[in-house]
């Protein structure tokens, strides 16, 4: 009798202003994995994609109900990857181990100035 | 023994700068349905409800996991419900084949600048 | 046999410009508990804090599926606890009520011009 998916264990929303996402290269390889940072350089505007999967992460992040660690190491055990189907979470190190079973759904949004990023665990 | 709600397939969110969604007839006329129009057309700020709707569209388009057509004519399939519990989606055509059975919510919010719109199908 | 959790009964969502909710002292002890007001006078940017909170409330509200009554005593009804996992929401009267026993969860988020928050009823 396993858990059936059901109660919606946390949720997550996270907002950024564009401008204020650092651009640095140290920054990106120090948060980004190197999918993501392909991903996001091809992109039509490679600033906005890392807001938007920097406010990805932290979405993912608070459904978790952890706390992040800011600008640390532990933004890349939270990788955002792209699908036809939309972005999906796929968790390394301590972030899946906070997650335990947990299934991850995200979604993600920019506008010219903002991002907005939705996250659930279940 | 139906699929009983359960686990959430998909979710989307959206955002869009007001000033940024077109204001056109045609637009307008290709992208929404006569009743949504008639609802916008009613509000207190048309241009901000009109933009609350495409966010909503788009974000049902990302939870239901297909990609949008973007400005064509099949927005018009996924139609914003106005009611007094808040908005409600009707799906119409290839949306509704690409929904197969899952229900979906949606909600949607603006500011004076932009709108956010959320909506998950389970 | 309990309602498993399951179905979603509703989801809500609100943005707002921090610069448009009012901070008066007036309209702050209506709609904030005073825990509440504690918390976001002690925050490090109390008027995003409060801006947030605000967002939260109505995103209950909305999730809910019940009219807010605006600047309204009963926003106060919506208590946005913090914890060290995010925010969680107590119910108070009228609100109470109209949740049932709906399980709440929300999110929140403000960058330097905006918030938004993110609620579901389960």
């Amino acid at each position: 009798f396993a858990q059936a998916g059901g109660d919606i264990a946390g949720v997550g929303v996270d907002t950024e202003l564009i401008s204020s996402v650092p651009t640095s290269e140290t920054f990106r390889s120090r948060n980004f994995t190197d999918e993501e940072i392909k991903y996001c350089n091809a992109a039509p505007d490679p600033n906005a994609s890392f807001a938007g999967r920097w406010a990805a992460k932290e979405a993912v992040f608070k459904a978790l109900g952890v706390a992040s660690k800011g600008a640390g190491a532990s933004m890349k055990d939270i990788e955002i990857v792209a699908g036809q189907a939309g972005p999906s979470v796929q968790l390394h190190g301590d972030a899946a181990s906070a997650a335990g079973g947990k299934t991850l759904k995200v979604s993600l949004s920019h506008s010219d100035a903002s991002v907005v990023a939705f996250a659930v665990a279940q």
